[in-house]
């Protein structure tokens, strides 16, 4: 374990049960997704148990399937991020608040005020998960018929994250003087207009609004292609996967670990989080039923919609009980693509149908077990260097997120692998980043 | 008074003083404009006070004005209007968040979410001030060399505001069914997707957030020009004006009243709120004596960077000992100007330097007095329908502030001129507004 004492916990929020038919469970609050009294005793709950942060996916669009399934989906209306997570930073003191933010369909701007904005609202509790938007439908709401090439996204995403982080660089940390007896509010030396005139935005800044008590909210990244690993290596304070194998997991962390270095990135390197379902059970069969209950509460039609987006193909034209043809290189995410064939072959699953039926829930990384089980799976993944730490989704609210909070962060504690409480007051202080220099100092 | 029953009061929070020393004022907090325990204690007491709303202005950049005056203005840090007004819906239960948006640098789409999602963390107390900034400056941060002209502002204003009500009205209010049992989230007939293709915008939809709590968040437009007037009657449930005589006022009322008749709309016309300052003191000559030491406190850099702002044109490189020469037609915004060289006409001003000490603290509508005299003032300006209603500007914070709630609310109480507890939960209720049918209904 060396360096890394503490493992990382996140919770992932939105949607709140990532898997497909979380919300149809048993006992489960349908709405808890829309629920802001349910998302707001959520948020108290994980940081009486100090979870680092909690993580907001974002979708700019309904999710793009066939109507038959989509209407089953209970991520049709969520709050919007940022508004959602401001709304939260008065409700709670040290948690972390992370949101999604498009690099493809916002403005370096707005981006950056917003953040440094959620930042001061919380003192230091903001992060910014950088995402490029995928989605066709969401190109479709901002003017586009097409979406850009991939390369492209990435391209337009790394100089907008140069932008963001030259805006929040605008003043130094003591700019504002004050000063009513000479009537002077700011020292106008310790102000930067960026002035930036790139490929894809010309920006002159200052940003209107003083540094963010981080200096920089935290920055994650989530894309797993070439593209996007670079992006994470050259700028992001945390790296979100979706590896499923314990093999996988290690080669993709060695890897981000060792860009990070070749980037020169030698003191701070990315924080590897791992998204993880977690269903737990007083025994590992109770658990066992529960997850199957989960994935026969998935309608056939909600299936075969979330295999095509897995794939990113809509697969509605072809017969079920046909194999799955060769798909074209697709323009949208690799990752789970790439997971979804995977899992066909080494399961052997050839039909449309079988395919749908077994992605059609949840197809990422899980535990399921008892509350030893689970503390025990991720102590392993964790002192093996799989990951940092956990981004747990819940399977559904609130029992699925009270099982995990009540039961096995207990025992992680007990194990001396995770806090008993913050050693700090912002999100960087929680994941032991350094606050970053004003670059124009 | 007849339908009039009561008075609007909405309080003006950014920036905290609209006068540009008020940061200066002694005992005033000088950093309140960005002091989120200052700025939540405010929300609190103005509630208290059952105020309909608070009022959030915004500039997308620094103030346009040379450095000499720009160093003294304690606008140059903000908080991000939706994010704040977010939080702070978390520590309040029942007034109204109006929150500026720009048509001109954001996107409908973003700007239809944020205030739904807006809407529906407050229960239904958003409003969006629809603006379509006339600051070079803030084009400077969007990659824009030179502002739109201001017809075509408005047109694109005019455009944008259709696709945001259009985007509210996605879903049926009863759309989510959320039926487990079933495991059908929503019922398809209850949505409409937008497909807006227009002049300036092309925008899918439908909008992933459920109506809004309102229906739509209450619309409120500012513009003082032929456009503005004409969006305000179109779309606008409020507008906010700067009138600075009884009688303008009043020829800005009936004119307003009836163009929003000639619009169509005979059940809600706008409400007419009217931007003033309050200077309150125990005599009318401590009111007298405070305002006047206000202006005082203004810094000649300060009063003649405030000019050219106010005038829309640089004045710095001129003899502030000579003329104001003749100006030509700006792109910017009319009214401030318009105002400007009438109180120079009427107070016979003739230099630069003369006319940059009258408006360089503030030249807007004001009233100073005691008690009494205020809600004498405020009376009358009522009764004689010259406005429906008042956006207080405090002098500074927090005495500034709490001399009006202290002392002049209880007495427009006592005179059955405002209420004295909340009637409704929404700000359309506070305001008496209908909830507007959805229009795909």
């Amino acid at each position: 374990m060396t360096d890394r004492e503490h493992m990382g916990l996140w919770a992932f929020i939105r949607p709140t049960t990532i898997h497909t038919a979380g919300w149809r469970f048993p006992g489960a609050n349908p709405r808890a997704n829309f629920d802001l009294a349910e998302l707001t005793r959520a948020a108290v709950k994980l940081e009486s148990a100090c979870f680092d942060a909690l993580f907001m996916a974002d979708h700019l669009s309904l999710l793009n399937m066939p109507m038959d399934g989509l209407k089953r989906s209970h991520t049709a209306t969520s709050f919007e991020p940022l508004t959602l997570l401001s709304a939260l930073s008065s409700l709670t003191q040290r948690i972390g608040l992370v949101a999604t933010g498009s690099t493809t369909f916002d403005e370096p701007f707005h981006t950056a005020r917003r953040f440094a904005s959620l930042d001061h609202l919380s003192g230091g509790r903001a992060g910014w998960n950088i995402v490029t938007t995928a989605n066709p439908d969401a190109a479709r709401n901002f003017g586009f018929e097409d979406l850009l090439g991939r390369d492209e996204r990435y391209e337009r995403a790394r100089e907008f994250v140069r932008i963001v982080t030259g805006l929040w660089d605008s003043w130094h940390d003591d700019a504002f003087v004050c000063d009513a007896a000479e009537g002077i509010f700011f020292d106008p030396r310790k102000m930067h207009a960026l002035n930036h005139k790139g490929r894809y935005f010309e920006v002159d800044g200052p940003l209107n609004i003083a540094r963010p008590p981080q200096g920089w909210p935290v920055l994650v990244q989530a894309g797993a292609s070439a593209a996007g690993m670079r992006l994470a290596a050259e700028s992001a304070d945390v790296v979100f996967t979706a590896q499923t194998s314990l093999e996988g997991a290690q080669a993709f962390y060695r890897d981000i670990k060792r860009q990070t270095v070749a980037a020169g990135r030698l003191e701070d390197p990315c924080r590897v989080m791992l998204g993880t379902l977690v269903v737990v059970g007083r025994t590992e069969q109770e658990a066992r039923d529960k997850r199957a209950l989960m994935d026969r509460l998935v309608h056939t039609d909600s299936a075969l919609a979330s295999l095509s987006v897995a794939l990113g193909h809509d697969i509605s034209a072809l017969d079920p009980d046909g194999p799955l043809p060769e798909l074209p290189v697709t323009n949208q995410g690799v990752s789970s693509q790439r997971r979804v064939l995977e899992i066909a072959r080494r399961e052997g699953l050839t039909t449309v149908r079988e395919m749908a039926q077994r992605v059609g829930g949840y197809f990422g990384h899980e535990v399921v077990g008892t509350p030893a089980q689970v503390a025990d799976q991720f102590e392993r993944w964790f002192r093996e260097r799989a990951c940092d730490g956990f981004i747990v989704m819940f399977p559904y609210l609130p029992q699925g997120l009270d099982d995990f909070v009540d039961e096995v962060v207990p025992i992680l504690q007990e194990r001396n692998l995770f806090r008993r409480g913050y050693e700090g007051s912002t999100l960087r202080e929680h994941l032991g980043l350094s606050r970053p220099a004003n670059q124009f100092l």
